[in-house]
């Protein structure tokens, strides 16, 4: 066993959470949101995204939340920057974190980001390049690394030299999202020791989905091999577009119930994070799709 | 890791989950649920409870569930007994194999059955003695036994003392549930361990809830201890009581999406099962709880 004492929580309800909605969400919700997480005591909240509101409706107001937010001392509030324009806007937004995201199949990356892997390593070096010039901090996203919807299967190898690939380009950190949820512990765990090969464990992450609810599982399995970093998302935010009425991302309200129990740090207060939960829950007019939020809620209201 | 390359699903929704429900469910629809579940597979499924129906009127129709099904070779329908009576009522209706149940804590038992703990082992006795007479198997239930809704924490020796209590009365096998679904894995796996000094592990079952969304975690945990049966219940049947809106047993499709991908086999066809779950989804009228049945319904429909 190597399960690390303390994990740090990247929270991405406001950006991958919300980026599913139908209805894009006011900013002035998105900016309650954001600073309730910081007041839960999440670490990183990722915050925004500054693609192009032609593909992306929903983070149209990146700019407006960022000006919005009450930035907490320590606290990080990364943004997606898909090019070099989305990386001037999210200068100009006074942002201190980007991160930059490629797909490990070329299917996926294509229908994602309309071209191939190597054309995506291509655009993302001098984005990442001049973040960097600019003393911004730059995190890496691989999607599809547990399965693909086109294309199935996926190589651990694959997955890896991506990694490696990103890391060379100045990532702090890669994140590698299991983005339709298919993968199960055993993967998941396999995945991980390939991709430590390449870059060092505590600058993996791992960003699992619920879609068959499996993610708890994986992340458990990803824990005792020493992963440190953990992305979800309040309320279990981000339906998955691959599937009418399956979950999306796991809830940070679960996974930090589980750490608690593991008695492993994360700093975060699990009241205030279900606080936050019902916030978005109710602006959303839809329950949380969070066992735990469910659970406590029904324990309040009894 | 000891994995085991073989998990027995022990499948408690026709009783432990639709006794839950409001509304007592007609004898023909458990009867249609049963054979649905046996023809997707699974070697055990609970099948009713011969209870006084002025407690449990949800169980009322268990004879007669009994004299509809489909007795399939190879597969076995265990019915709850609380008592003497009960016992008359099971051998009656041609059960073959019965389960008793205790808790491990005085207040869950005085709530629960109406006993202390040592009353109700002096009751089981001479019933699991009577079955065997007759040739039945017994098998044998903990509740609460990572948390108790009036005690909280429970010591594992005392969960320990108690199963190998029923172990020497001749259960064959002893069930470990986290009724209200509060466990995390490492605990989950402490208990695991320690029983197992008084219980040898392949006479050992757990049987988590989702309440908290960590049954999949805990599972992992327990298998990675080798425990080969689990106990599950089709789309999730049987909210938890303690919390209303929260979710109860885990979900038998989440369960073996689960073991499917890691390589460990069930001889459940997780297609017939998914296929059962949305039957019985929609005998009662509302979705599935199971991730894995909500994302594979999403797909077809697709």
């Amino acid at each position: 066993m190597a399960f690390p004492a303390r994990v740090k929580i990247v929270e991405v309800g406001p950006r991958d959470g919300l980026q599913n909605e139908q209805q894009p969400v006011p900013a002035s919700v998105k900016i309650e949101l954001i600073d309730r997480l910081s007041d839960a005591g999440l670490p990183v909240i990722e915050s925004g995204s500054f693609v192009s509101p032609k593909w992306v409706p929903q983070m149209a107001g990146s700019a407006e939340v960022m000006a919005g937010i009450r930035r907490k001392q320590g606290v990080s509030y990364p943004v997606l920057v898909p090019n070099m324009k989305g990386l001037e806007g999210a200068l100009a937004a006074g942002v201190e974190e980007i991160a930059i995201f490629g797909a490990v199949t070329e299917s996926f990356s294509q229908r994602n980001i309309n071209c191939s892997i190597a054309e995506s390593l291509d655009r993302f070096r001098p984005v990442a390049e001049r973040a960097l010039a600019e003393g911004l901090r730059v995190r890496g996203y691989l999607s599809c690394v547990l399965g693909c919807p086109y294309e199935g299967e996926v190589a651990p190898d694959v997955v890896a030299g991506l990694a490696a690939d990103l890391m060379a380009m100045g990532c702090y950190e890669v994140s590698l999202g299991d983005t339709i949820g298919v993968g199960t512990p055993g993967k998941a765990a396999a995945l991980v020791e390939r991709v430590a090969h390449e870059v060092p464990m505590d600058r993996l992450a791992v960003h699992f989905h619920d879609t068959y609810g499996q993610a708890l599982a994986n992340i458990y399995a990803a824990l005792d091999l020493g992963v440190a970093v953990l992305d979800s998302s309040v309320a279990g935010l981000g339906g998955c577009p691959y599937a009418k009425g399956a979950s999306g991302n796991v809830a940070t309200e679960d996974v930090v119930y589980m750490l608690n129990g593991l008695g492993i740090e994360t700093g975060v207060d699990l009241d205030a994070l279900v606080d936050a939960a019902l916030f978005i829950s109710q602006a959303l007019g839809r329950p949380p799709s969070s066992r735990v939020t469910c659970a406590i809620s029904g324990k309040r209201a009894a």
